[in-house]
């Protein structure tokens, strides 16, 4: 194992994007400890969260916002160095980069470790990793191991709980450059309905949102052949792709007089989602929007003994208002879910194979862009052009 | 299938229970239609829910609530008469009576049935079956049928479906007066914990409300070795019978400055059964109260991961507010249950056998009272003196 200092580039936020305060700088990487990996990244997606924590001040005291810091939490590589105690991979490896969580919790030793007790603290916080170069004047440390990679830097040192293995699966490095959105966004949205819906033939699910992760929740619901696959957004283009990709049908919530105001009550919204799933309402709906109202018209929607899933984080202050009467007598549930509580080395493997079997076609969601054109990239996730940019080094 | 008008009694509800409108009358039987069964009564439970329909004014509007009417859903006894399309059950067969519901629509046809999409209606409204004797002044058809079966009668026509055949386990005439109350508190408080939550040793298990329903989840929870078991009530006597029963904690809310405010926040309550759980909170919490602080508690005491169990029905306007992004990070899911969502006819002969091994001793609860001394029963549940009373004919 080599321990000699890595020199390397990072994008760095120094304070909100908005304010101009991310560039791209000279890093050196401390050595690595025994947990960890070393990985020379080929390329990251970039994902909303990644603006939470790097557009909002930090003088408003929203947890887990800090400054200055090296974002990014998905992202494809090679692997470097090994630290002594990992055991899962090599130098040489191609890797996928995903969350990482605490592994003695409680719920990491039963699983699913998404829902990891220091879940917030490991993966917002991170853990220090890059100094500024040498020339540099101000030497202070910047915040690292953003969800245990911090995948915003040519090479990075990552937690080996978040490097994912996928070694023997015939990718070049071309694939890499792909996908490298698979650990997080592609993988939640996928990953809710395959293991928290386990949603099958006899489904007909309701998706709230058609971002990257409601997109990816389309693709797997048609992998798994769900009869009704019910996509629900505001923009058009990304109705049309979901439709593209799998949707049978898809709603446009600015053509409807009511969206929901209640968790029981009907709405317009409602009404066509209904409508939509044999007029009986969908066995499973999955909010990927984090708009409360949306949530809501979900839980009416939803059909006796059907699912209801929390996957967008939505404001901090949100509350879903659930009738404790009707929730007894419909037999509904309501989930939490984070990261689609997925077991990554297994779960991200199986999701190339569905990619290179034609049934998992995420490009449509994606555009790439050189790590130079970074704000390009940061733009057009800003603006809703590109559902899924990707930043290659 | 002798099809002659039944003579018999029943005790009528012409009014509220309180106002004194409760009175034994002669009564005449229709004839049995092809999926009925006539029952000839032995005894009947006594539950909450048959005041709420039989206590309340009428010009409320309340749901589910008129008269005349002739209420009970909890009896045994023996089969008379059987209609041409029942075949589960014949003439001399013993019997307990449970809850029907419609048998086509899309739960019905996948289970679990206690979930109907017609379930009050079918249950709450019922369908006429008693007529005043001809000596009577007023030939007003009584309502009957409540929860398919009206078993506050001496012989009742009951919903094939309600209708559970446990011959063949070596009950006596005896055993059928103690067995009465198997077809809905005792039914839905164990059938919670053990189809519901699906509980075991693993679990550290905190029940709200130690009435008839909560204590049975106490007596499941303990034969199917959860490791913790809290009983959570206001009523030191209840308490007591819980631990005697098999709860390994008990929380007096009486003793405590704060029970709940808050999904996501502290109290003196959610501190005590966290504390009681491994410091972690319950794997599973289940609600037979009703009464929405406890429900908020409860939520916000249980573990991440865990499940919170909606079991008892509450004010027609109590809602749950659940925090959306706390929601989603800590993986907890929220159910609706009616019934234990029990196969009553699988559960509830796995009920006797418990009962029969020493493992369900709920004898504990019950209390017997000749029908003639109905007023008492009542005003036994009513002044909480007796858990479940039991109306022996």
């Amino acid at each position: 194992m080599n321990n000699s200092p890595v020199e390397t580039r990072a994008l760095v936020a120094r304070g909100p994007f908005s304010e101009g305060k991310w560039a791209m700088e000279e890093v050196t990487l401390r050595e690595i400890r025994d947990d960890e990996v070393l990985v020379e990244m080929v390329a990251s997606g970039l994902c909303h969260t990644d603006l939470h924590c790097g557009d909002t001040p930090d003088d408003k005291g929203v947890p887990g916002v800090y400054y200055p810091r090296v974002l990014g939490h998905e992202g494809s590589g090679y692997v470097q160095q090994v630290g002594s105690a990992v055991t899962h991979v090599k130098p040489g490896d191609p890797v996928l980069l995903s969350f990482t969580h605490c592994g003695h919790c409680h719920v990491c030793k039963t699983g699913p470790v998404s829902h990891c007790t220091s879940f917030f603290k490991i993966n917002f916080m991170g853990d220090p990793v890059f100094t500024p170069s040498p020339s540099q004047p101000n030497q202070q440390t910047l915040g690292g191991q953003f969800f245990g990679q911090s995948s915003f830097a040519q090479h990075t040192i990552a937690s080996g709980k978040s490097v994912v293995n996928v070694d023997g699966l015939g990718l070049t490095r071309d694939d890499l450059k792909l996908l490298a959105p698979f650990g997080c966004g592609l993988l939640t949205g996928s990953g809710t309905v395959a293991n928290v819906a386990k949603a099958g033939p006899e489904d007909a699910i309701a998706i709230m949102g058609m971002g990257g992760v409601g997109i990816a929740a389309v693709m797997a619901a048609k992998r798994l052949g769900c009869r009704q696959i019910i996509g629900v957004d505001r923009i058009p283009a990304r109705l049309e792709l979901a439709k593209k990709l799998g949707a049978t049908h898809t709603i446009d919530t600015t053509h409807l007089t009511s969206v929901s105001g209640s968790g029981s009550g009907s709405s317009d919204l409602v009404d066509a989602i209904r409508r939509a799933a044999d007029d009986l309402g969908p066995t499973v709906s999955i909010d990927a929007s984090g708009h409360q109202p949306l949530v809501m018209a979900a839980v009416a929607a939803t059909r006796h003994m059907g699912k209801i899933i929390q996957v967008g984080a939505g404001m901090p202050d949100a509350v879903v208002k659930l009738p404790m009467q009707a929730w007894m007598d419909t037999g509904k549930s309501y989930f939490g879910a984070v990261m689609g509580q997925c077991d990554t080395a297994e779960y991200i493997p199986r999701m190339i194979r569905w990619w290179k079997d034609g049934e998992f076609p995420f490009e449509e969601l994606v555009q790439s862009f050189s790590f130079d054109d970074w704000e390009a990239a940061i733009d057009s996730m800003i603006k809703g052009t590109v559902v899924k940019p990707i930043m290659v080094w």
